[in-house]
């Protein structure tokens, strides 16, 4: 039986990839996607999660419209990396398949209430609003959540959008910290491997071989993506952030990590949404998260490319 | 015509005076109560809102639950002073009026984008969580509210439930900043003010002695509030803190302040929540508040006698 | 036999009249005035200590400078209260005695260590840099201090240098947060007290017409120092903040105040520096500080006259 | 005409090893060896801070006593890493050369008052109390400064005594804050580079080797350092922090970094420390300090051999 997961996000062309991959992907269900302002302002958010969709034919999956702004603080977005749809790299048609009745918070409420608990997996991949939300709406569903696997944070990467901070825990430290001291089977993909997953110049050839519109569409969305980290790291690819929460859903042999503690800073200004990880367990405090450090990046495209040809 | 307002609340012997003193006004229009979590989590409020418009006759104004949890915290509540119902001391028949359908949230937003813009009052009276996540979520409401006229924080008399801070505005400190830095019209009833309210013998009397129903049960109701400010202040009566909003929406000039710059605190444990008003302005920060300091309080309670005994 | 004290200060009028009284007064025995930079910088506060002890005829006085910035931050000075050279009001020829030989911090540290344990006072009216510095540097003398009465903090009076800290906690917070965590036995005179010893005309009237020349000198240096309070705060004369220190050794009875926590904010800008007092003992924190809340303000006068005439 | 340097320091095995490198350096004219409390506690930092002068014949060098606490927190140590002593690995003899008469921070003020404006370089090898204490007691010297090479800090490596911090600026942030921000002509070796510095099995075998008593000290010092970071780390060798700072002044060549904005974090406990470098230039703020992140470090351990050689 298939794991069911719900993808909470706001594409983001590496969002995108990490839906296709998960709808590719006969060992999880997708049973619905949440989307929340992060990347671009939610009204692109979820245009681009129905486009994604429809390029996949999966009109069946509910797309979800979720909360529109951090939840105490003003929106910062990033379009300076995803170009001013979120999607760029790619013109896809305005979707068709319509927006589903609701909204992403209630929604996962009610998933979560409906289905047997520890058999609903979250998978955020944007800022954490909707998820914090629904937590502290109806803590009840917070030991019925199977895992969370989300992407986000950095430790010896250190920051994105800041010195010290990645962009999904920086536009709502607030919200990571409720998801971060919830309780919860955490495990968390941050800048450390992520920028180890890097889509180097013969991976994007070979999703651009891939028979049928997905893999050619995923080559553009990263040949696009890839301009900003060339520039600001010098490095040999764009890296695959959000695919390898999904990833990690299927075989999570190609990644190894630590038990860790992980703490999210939101009372300073120099280092807000800094996650805080004790990696080398000095800190003495309890362990609340599986922090990924490494992926075999190699066994990494290989799944990823073969699961894109399936599409 | 009656000037419309919307009365944010989470009853609480003293929001329910100043519920009562509202429908008593025929200068104000109570056009929808939205209930907050706060001095009792949100189920007890809106039953508590609903006995109230039960007990004034009122059960035509709709009543709506809003947000059950700080935006970023955990929810505080306040049993010890307002007892375990949060309207102890009067036993009132659980309600007869449904809620109205439809999150307090929405109901914010939908109606002041309904209104003619500048013709709509918020009274918030609990913790501002419901009022800052309408600003968040549709941001195009705020230039579109009229006044926002809140009982909230403390200066001179610094705080209730720490060494610095108010309640209403420590239980979600998040949401108080993001209100005071909207650039809203924003009239603010501290403590300083509504400790010089304060209910005394010959006042209860007074109410006590009202025909009807109403007078008695606000007389018990401040016996029973009273006893908490009596043991901690010595006081010598229980201050009435919520009422002096709705007071002043209908007699201003009963109220002395300052247009000042008021900060919230929400960066240190030590002082959080606090209200940092600049009452002697030495900080050279720009007014962004009228900050209440003083009341004509035998004009405020002949006004608040006066009123109940027309319901 | 005399109690010992060493004042800590950084003149100032009101330091001024504070070590005036000391000197006045048979009970004290004053073995040395330490000074350090606050209300002016260092060099003036120690050549305006030795002229008060000039003034007072007791040139057998140590006066020691100390250190001339804060522990941790720039130097903040308070010359539009005290005029440019901090005794503005009287003019007093340069001094001729001569400045101690040696640090003030080694005076403190050597003083404590030599005099049996228990024995040593010491008064701090200014920001506690040297105190701070003395206790870090031995921390051998904290138990052998018998009491520390300083001037500094506030509560319900909230400020004087920002909306929420007074101006010697303002100074040097991390200084003043190392004293009020050494567990020493704390006497707090704050503003609270402070702004209920005004100097009123009949007050000032009753120095000038002293014999000699100290009385006049204090009239003097009040008439100069109350404009800044009567314009800012239309207050009916200057607060004699320091002198209470002096006055609370000599006749403690003339004050109330509470034993609470006292603790003292370092970490937030908006509210830096401010004495966090648990007046209503909500924190559960346990008590540091006697806190001073009143004056019996005539009592207060009275002694200070009588004193100022000895001299 | 040899570079003028002032060595503040708080030995430490890896601090003696840079001790030594600059008195077997003829670039280098050691004119002072400043102690603060760090590693260990003030008495032994000066104890051992001659004990290596006299190893190395040069009993002309005075050393001085510094700060014994951090400006405004309590002093911790490391005897985790370098042993009760400091110096664990190597017995050394109890030091016959005395302490220089004067406190360290005199010292440096005067000597930097003293000697042309921009001929001594200050090279801070432990926490930078004394540093920020001349500082702010004398300002003036701020621009005398030739240059400050110091060894603190982290960005990619983050931290060794807290998941942020590096141990010499966590010690005193606030003095670190201070140095930081004074403006100078700053150079800085964090554990970024300090950890390409690692004494291999080969290396200490070279160090073994040389004729004398020096090497094989150095050599038996790294064996018992090694320990702490091999078992933490895993890593194949000790770092050899500290003479990086020697290295750079003898062969700046041998290191590559960044011109860019550091800051300190010292209003959150939980980054407390932290130096917040902008090594990716991304927050606008302008740059303060060559930020080191990389080192030859064959040519390193092939110039610290040789100079060994020489004593």
């Amino acid at each position: 039986m298939p794991r069911k997961i719900i993808i909470d996000t706001d594409p983001g062309q590496d969002d995108a990839v990490a839906i296709l991959l998960a709808l590719a992907s006969p060992e999880l269900e997708v049973v619905g996607i949440t989307c929340v302002a992060g990347n671009v302002p939610l009204p692109l958010t979820h245009i681009n999660a129905r486009k994604v969709c429809e390029l996949a034919g999966r009109v069946d999956v509910p797309v979800y419209a979720g909360c529109d702004a951090p939840l105490a603080r003003k929106l910062v977005t990033a379009e300076h990396v995803h170009g001013k749809t979120g999607l760029d790299g790619v013109d896809l048609p305005a979707p068709d398949m319509p927006l589903a009745d609701g909204h992403a918070v209630d929604f996962l409420i009610e998933t979560l209430r409906r289905e047997p608990a520890g058999t609903v997996t979250l998978v955020p991949i944007g800022p954490l609003t909707n998820i914090a939300t629904a937590m502290q709406r109806a803590p009840d569903i917070i030991p019925r959540i199977q895992q969370i696997v989300l992407m986000g944070g950095a430790y010896f990467e250190v920051g994105n959008i800041t010195p010290t901070a990645e962009f999904n825990i920086y536009v709502d430290p607030e919200a990571a910290k409720i998801v971060f001291a919830a309780g919860v089977d955490l495990v968390v993909m941050p800048l450390d491997v992520t920028h180890k997953a890097l889509v180097t110049a013969p991976r994007v050839a070979a999703f651009r071989a891939l028979p049928g519109t997905v893999g050619p569409a995923v080559a553009s969305w990263t040949d696009f993506f890839e301009r900003f980290d060339k520039e600001k790291y010098g490095s040999s690819g764009a890296p695959l952030h959000d695919p390898c929460t999904i990833a990690y859903l299927i075989a999570p042999d190609l990644f190894t990590g630590r038990h860790i503690n992980v703490e999210i800073e939101t009372g300073s200004e120099l280092t807000l949404g800094m996650t805080v990880a004790d990696w080398w367990r000095v800190s003495g405090r309890a362990a609340n998260a599986l922090f990924i450090g490494d992926v075999d990046a190699d066994g990494f495209f290989a799944l990823l490319t073969d699961r894109l040809s399936r599409l």
